[in-house]
């Protein structure tokens, strides 16, 4: 299985439409954009079998927090991922406000903010 | 037991002496520094029951990473720390490369540069 | 008087109800957060002899302006911290633009448009 | 022409009314200021000979990018601006995308969005 | 020709040796990696067809340049890259100072100081 | 007096022959950079008189640590300058450590360390 059909899977798995979707939108002005997504952001990363996906996104939350409020969007999407991946409503509070260490204060209680904002549609939903 | 308590019995088992080496160091400019960070980051933060100790060390390789090579020394003691928290070298290097998805490339070749001295160390000592 | 206690105090006299807020927006998946930041924040920060208030504030605006408009929210609550503190409306303006040298324009000119708001909601209360 | 009288001239050929607007936005606060932003990085920066301007615009938009969505708003007076400059809507989307690989993934995509956005401004005024 | 093919052909005419480069450095920790770097920086960034390479270079500068000192190393070897595209020390000195607006003046005196450091090397090879 | 001469004058005072030495170092590139440096540095930011110079150089060590360790070298040149507006090191030590709460723990130790360096060599000096 090539990079780009593992990562198609992968992708189809957790964010089902999101190739799609980028094509759609970006695809104008930026031919084979989305491809080059699915095939290095899943199959050549998320994909890759040394770190079992849980960790992976904990890694990813941590990083989007500490790097600040200005990744919101990509934090929402990847803590609902995480959600799917089995860590639990605590365990992405604790990642996150572990990073008032990192990233300071302010980007913590940024991303805290976040996490709420997705528990919060999560719940709407049951 | 205090968060304090807590905090000392946790940093002395990760980095031994170093509350005292914050207090030799800064003490006489900052009274009360070296306890503020045993207290707040191994007592309140790292010594949290809601998230293991492993899964702290991915998140703050990850983000320590992503901030990029200005954290450099900090992201050693951690790489260290998570060695013996149980994570393999391979463990780390994935968590590290991954951020070249949210950190761009640069922090995670960095980063891994990073890892490579602490591996070459370990195995000096061996 | 503990940290804690010392923290308490004066996190009362300049963000009245803080702690509370904080517990019961994060209490239910963080337990001692709250009282994480009353005792390190401001206990142990804040609350130091070692540099009066104001400075701090001075220390604080030009931090989160240079880190980006991502910290906004925190930049409004310490802008209006400032004022308390009595740090005239010409003053933290010259704070902030001063950070057009070290932070780069764009983020000097979001932090003014942010202190503008703290000022126009000022004197919409008087 | 003194740096000044250049930077006027340059920023009201770029955005007319700039210069007024900083003036009647900041003056108050900040005497001064609207003349040394348009001496300093009109006159002295964007007027300078080495450079086509084509060239700085390519060089803006990748900062602005790379810095992170917090300079959405600067991003956005530069995306435009460089279409007046010459630069195809192609040509601006190419270098946000790069931009994965050097600010993360999340600051090209918001990148792109902001772009996006001003793509659709430009279509409204046909 | 594959994305994979397109990238290696770009990466060993700008970068001799890159690939064999990473491959003996980090692929016992992260296999497929190096091959990952060609496929998607090189076959799927750099060699697209919508915007020159020299463009590409004065992006890769400017965005370097303001995310800071930390990225010194790949600063270098794009420095390098440019000269080989084109770009004159004149310009690439143009394009780093410029970033004095965006990433602040130390990021671009930082910047500058490793254009220097590869325009001696230059000279010390004529 | 314009701002250039007004410019020359404080960076006279603060900085000896700064002026002199980025002429020297980058004129050959980029002409006009110093006397850019100069008047707007210091002549339209540094010498304004809406808040003094001590707090400017608060502001300027806060930001400059809250920034991260990239800023090394000017954090360095700073420190210096505000010992000579009159700060004293544990005033300095202070402005530091309190970045702890924006930037980081590592940026606020890494900041430390480099005021560390710069308190050495002014006891060298006496």
């Amino acid at each position: 299985m090539s990079s780009t059909e593992k990562g198609r899977a992968l992708s189809e798995e957790l964010n089902p439409g999101m190739e799609a979707a980028l094509e759609a939108r970006y695809g104008h002005l930026l031919p084979g954009m989305a491809e080059g997504i699915v095939d290095f952001a899943y199959g050549r990363q998320y994909a890759r079998p040394g770190l079992p996906l849980r960790d992976r996104y904990v890694a990813t939350i941590a990083s989007l927090t500490a790097l600040g409020g200005q990744t919101a969007p990509q934090l929402k999407v990847n803590i609902a991922g995480a959600r799917k991946a089995g860590l639990t409503q605590e365990e992405i509070a604790e990642v996150i406000w572990q990073m008032a260490l990192y990233g300071g204060f302010p980007s913590a209680i940024n991303g805290l903010n976040t996490a709420l904002e997705v528990f919060a549609e999560e719940e709407s939903q049951e």
